[in-house]
């Protein structure tokens, strides 16, 4: 480390540019936080990989802003067929079932390659990060030093990484062998769409070999299942390989196989299963077993003798008497399934590890890069509030708890179905050694919901406010912090005033009427992942008297100097830029008018732009839309309503009464840093509070 | 014309880039068509103009692929408030009503500035064009020719335009003075996207002054109400001004009225009335009519005179006792209103107006982009189709008859609507020089049919088998070409085939599966705008099997090489290449298989790629997504099923029994171009037609 090299301070370096560090790299951007992102790799990845979007995953991209992006050029997977050996040991299908569970989510599950899905990032990060953030590629990490003695200054750089700018060679990875019969230009050309990057990456000013120290506050480890952070940092994988060999072949399929544009599930009397996997451009992604390979005496294949054509032969076989060929192959892997956790996923609170670095698992459940981005969109948010100085360091404590448990089930969930799936089918009730059809179905339903990222249920911390131990409910480590301590008989009773809302699990989206403009819109996208907490207060009826004293009471302690509200809002700042009250009331919409009936801190009065409109929402029926139906589906009294608390992340945080004012503010001083009483915030209330449009504040 | 002038042909040249002319434009990049597009602007429109967005429009974009960005962005109007004098002469709300009329189409009314619709058309123009076709910014045209005798060669290029390049100077339009009361700085950075097209146009390599000349096989002249076209042609604008002034402002409003996110109709008893159009980030725009400024003499009013402030003067009046003020003004203009329809629409069929070069009236009803944009939404594909010889040139006639007709209609309607909306209401029924409130509700409800663009219904002409005079129902010029004549009797027989779906007007949309993969599909979301004729075949109940016999005989006719189908694909071509069979079935979905049974000409292979999974569609129940009931809301009886052809605009052009095969063939000798009898299209149905999967052309 001569004096030559440059040394420069960010509050976040994310290592690895895949999808898990994409997302953190976004939040970055959301948040407005200083922050850099760095891949060894030269350029993106452009086929093959994971590519299964969860129905949480486009919740989530939705909430940045472009799950419409991923909708629309996407395969939508709508049913799952299951094909198992009928008489005579031929294959035949026995059952179909919805591949995503009715009513579970506003979105179903898709396929889309990852590199589109970077893509979305890419553009989403640039545009807002107004530039400021882009991938540095070609960039290689070379050592990383925490200093123990600052990792509890907040205004501290307590991570030291030095940094090297790779050559063209050695940032190019190795290229895979493509298992095309024609030329590839045939196809390629209709089936990529264009994704030159050129704009969207940093351009390197460093001269090749040239070397940086970067201190900075926080560190991402999202550099892959050979995560070179998790390696400097001296953590583990525990689990173990598998001996079941599985072949991945992405194709354009000439066949007669009746169920090619379905997902389907297909064992083989005797040759073994498949899963189909149907893509868009006509492409279909086929899992295919290899029965015939096997790990030598140290446990593991030797890739190097596993072919496209050992593959494809294993597919015909499966799917005999139907006939498969193909011309076109956009990509082929062989994989030996194994499932391993990280031991730890945090270091000091300073350095993280999320996605592959931490979980390996087999790729036919569509899990993988799900898993991956959520893990950073638990953390992405905490780490910017707390480099912002908006929310308490210890929060940070959560994401391993929360994500480590996840990362758990999701090794059980895959063990469980990997075998199942692997498995000889059996002949009959007899055949103990045989999987049974029935089983196998069951588990399938069952991981369905599981697969859906929609079951993940955070355990109790200074986050989220339930029952129970946290040690149980999260990954078994200690989590920091301040704990609302609350009884089950006491939760028990909270949790019932919003019993479509199960705190610790993602918000669930139902759609509400705009008061002042009567639009539609699904709940879930007005909660934006812009780093702000929502106070989501359920008016209830607000035209009865006594239900409109009882929500006038509660703004009234909203709008208190020494209100959390007022006192998480930085001076100078609009009301809503730490958190957001949102309403959703249940009387009529017509007969309800926005500036007569309810307190102006819940549509706040901005000098410049008036009153805000976009804050006050209606259980009501559209005209073109339908009737959500909001209070019957969250599970919320019509007429008294309740409070509901969504984090950032859109996980349900606290449910509590209107009158539970004291335990929302005890809340808010547990994870965020709040100011003195009676801040300086702006645009709160217009003038004195008044709520009466008739004597808003207007020049004259 | 020195021999220094550089000459160049080109099939079509669209003069004027606003909407009219980049509608012209796509259709040329999705057709495949050459073409350029010259505007003498040297900056497209940022803010202000026109900026409603029709049902119809947003169906329209959806064909060429952005409705989504549109819908996505913009501002949606769902309720109309109708603000009346009460008791005492004070406003007060006596109506709502929808916005757009419920259950009309899938999509509603919205509102989104000019600028990021040019945004969406310049980019789409990019990707299916590749690159080819870009506006070419700061170009004049000076003089336009046409050679009689070439105009009807079909290889000819028979119009001369010489083109000049302007410099920056001339090439930059005045800029409109901003009313705004603080600095425009610290709005705009949030109210505007980010608009640099700096990647989307043509960058000249022509010194200033440079001319040029083009020869032109068309010319679409879409530069607006003063069009240069026009005049070069020789051809006027018909009608008059009225004495009603208004002026318009986009404001953000501080406000206590009500209903500001609402649009609203106001009538005061005595300052004049007002229209309120709520839009997207926070603006709001105003119609304010100025009772005070009035015309001279000479019928004009002088536009010097009218200052932001008088009109927002006029605009507080007419909303008191409520309070309304400003700091932002994005744009502001005043216009006295005038309805004029151009006397020609088509020189020789070779050179065309649009949009505002022929027809001008009120800008309140929001009509004026989406009737300019739908008029070279029906010229585009009949020009793109003539030019590359597919269609017969003949068709070109209907051009007129269909739109121009509209443009009446549209100015006839507006002419109503503008008297009810400037003049006083109503004191009581005694009034007879008033307004009654109950003619305006009345004129308002039936405007909304029209204003959503969807009661369009084009006459009868080589494009459209309908019965009656085809020079009443078009704009009365005569349409050349062969029509095909049919008698009332015979035609409404034809058409209580399919009920729901009236021949000369849009294919409406309802919601069916694919037979492949069991997703919902809009239909309407299968009729893309590529330029290709659809035959919906709805195939009635296929596991009949007196049924299937007749869907098969009607195959084997499709299917012959002396069929249209196979006699309008060029040699080698896709079978799917001019005409695109689509199927919808009644059937059970999970009882039916499409390799089983479906004739192999309803789903194509090629020998590349397999079987064509995408044409063959069922109406049944989805998971997620409902039931379409498509043949109810079709009118088509789910046993028998029906036959209809849509043109490549969406518009239902005949309709039949499945045994009419000859009237079909018939349709589109009329209208196309048919090569000779079994010409080797390539991709039909696999080797001799075999329909049954296990026989299917496979490589062992």
């Amino acid at each position: 480390m001569g004096s030559q090299v440059s040394e420069s301070n960010v509050d976040v370096l994310i290592i690895g540019a895949g999808p898990s560090g994409l997302m953190a790299a976004a939040w970055m951007a959301h948040c407005g936080v200083k922050a850099r992102i760095v891949d060894k790799r030269g350029t993106k990845v452009f086929c093959g990989q994971a590519d299964g979007l969860q129905c949480r995953s486009l919740e989530i991209f939705d909430s940045l802003g472009f799950a419409d992006r991923a909708w629309k050029e996407a395969n939508h997977m709508i049913e799952i067929c299951m094909w198992n050996p009928g008489n005579g040991g031929v294959i035949r299908r026995s059952d179909r079932i919805p591949d995503t569970i009715v009513g579970l989510s506003r979105f179903q599950q898709i396929v889309l390659q990852q590199g589109r899905i970077e893509r979305f990032f890419l553009e989403n990060i640039k545009k807002y990060s107004k530039d400021q953030i882009k991938v540095e590629r070609g960039v290689l990490p070379e050592s990383l030093e925490i200093d123990l003695s600052k990792v509890d200054d907040d205004s501290a750089y307590p991570v030291t990484v030095k940094l090297r700018q790779l050559s063209e060679e050695e940032a190019t990875p190795p290229q895979v062998p493509n298992a095309s019969k024609i030329s590839d230009g045939l196809f390629r050309s209709n089936l990529v769409q264009e994704d030159d990057e050129e704009d969207l990456i940093k351009k390197s000013q460093a001269r090749v070999g040239a070397s940086e120290i970067v201190h900075a506050k926080y560190v991402i480890g999202c550099d892959g299942a050979r995560s070179w952070t998790r390696r400097a940092l001296g953590f583990e994988l525990d689990g173990e390989a598998t001996d079941f060999i599985w072949g991945v072949m992405d194709i354009i399929p000439i066949t007669d196989f009746p169920d090619i544009r379905m997902r389907c599930a297909i064992h083989s009397a005797e040759n073994g299963s498949l899963m189909v996997i149907p893509r868009e451009n006509k492409l279909v992604r086929l899992y295919i077993q290899l029965k015939e390979v096997t790990p030598d005496a140290s446990g593991r294949a030797d890739r190097s003798k596993i072919t496209p054509e050992i593959i494809f032969g294993a597919a015909q076989k499966i799917l005999s008497p139907y006939k498969i060929d193909y011309e076109y192959c956009d990509w082929w892997t062989a994989y030996q399934i194994g499932q391993r956790v990280g031991t730890n996923f945090d270091a000091h609170s300073r350095v993280f590890l999320a996605g592959d670095a931490v979980h390996t698992h087999s790729p036919k459940a569509g899990q993988g890069m799900n898993v991956s981005m959520q893990d950073t969109y638990n953390l992405g948010w905490k780490i910017a509030l707390a480099a912002k100085g908006i929310a308490k360091r210890d929060i940070l404590s959560t994401y391993q708890s929360e994500r480590r448990r996840v990362a758990q089930d999701l090794i059980e969930f895959d063990h469980r179905f990997s075998r199942l799936f692997s498995g000889r089918p059996a002949k009959d009730v007899m055949d103990a050694e045989g999987v049974s059809m029935e089983v196998f179905k069951d588990a399938f339903l069952k991981g369905n919901m599981f697969a859906s990222g929609l079951s993940v249920d955070y355990g109790p911390s200074s986050l989220v406010v339930k029952a129970g131990d946290s040690l149980k409910q999260g990954d078994g480590s200690k989590v920091l912090g301040t704990v609302t301590a609350i009884s089950e008989e006491d939760f028990n009773k909270k949790q019932s005033l919003a019993s479509g809302l199960p705190v610790g699990m993602r918000f669930n989206s139902f759609k509400v009427l705009n008061q002042a403009c009567a639009r539609p819109w699904h709940f879930q996208e007005r909660l934006k992942a812009d780093g702000r907490f929502r106070v989501v207060l359920f008016a209830g009826d607000i035209l009865d008297a006594s239900q409109k004293a009882r929500v006038d009471k509660f703004c009234a302690a909203l709008d208190a100097p020494e209100s959390f509200l007022h006192r998480a809002t930085p001076s100078g700042a609009p009301i809503d830029s730490v958190i957001e009250v949102l309403t959703i009331h249940s009387s009529k919409r017509t007969d309800t008018e926005l500036l007569r009936d309810f307190p102006a801190i819940l549509h706040p009065f901005d000098p410049h732009t008036g009153w805000d409109y976009n804050k006050v929402f209606v259980d009501d029926e559209s005209y073109h839309e339908g009737h959500g139906e909001a209070y019957k589906n969250y599970g919320v009294d019509r007429q008294r309503g309740c409070v509901v608390v969504a984090r950032p992340d859109q996980y349900v945080a606290w449910v509590g009464e209107l009158e539970d004012f004291d335990d929302l503010q005890k809340y808010f001083e547990g994870c965020l840093v709040l100011g003195n009483h009676g801040s300086n915030a702006n645009g709160t209330s217009g003038v004195n509070g008044q709520a009466n449009g008739t004597t808003l504040p207007i020049r004259q």
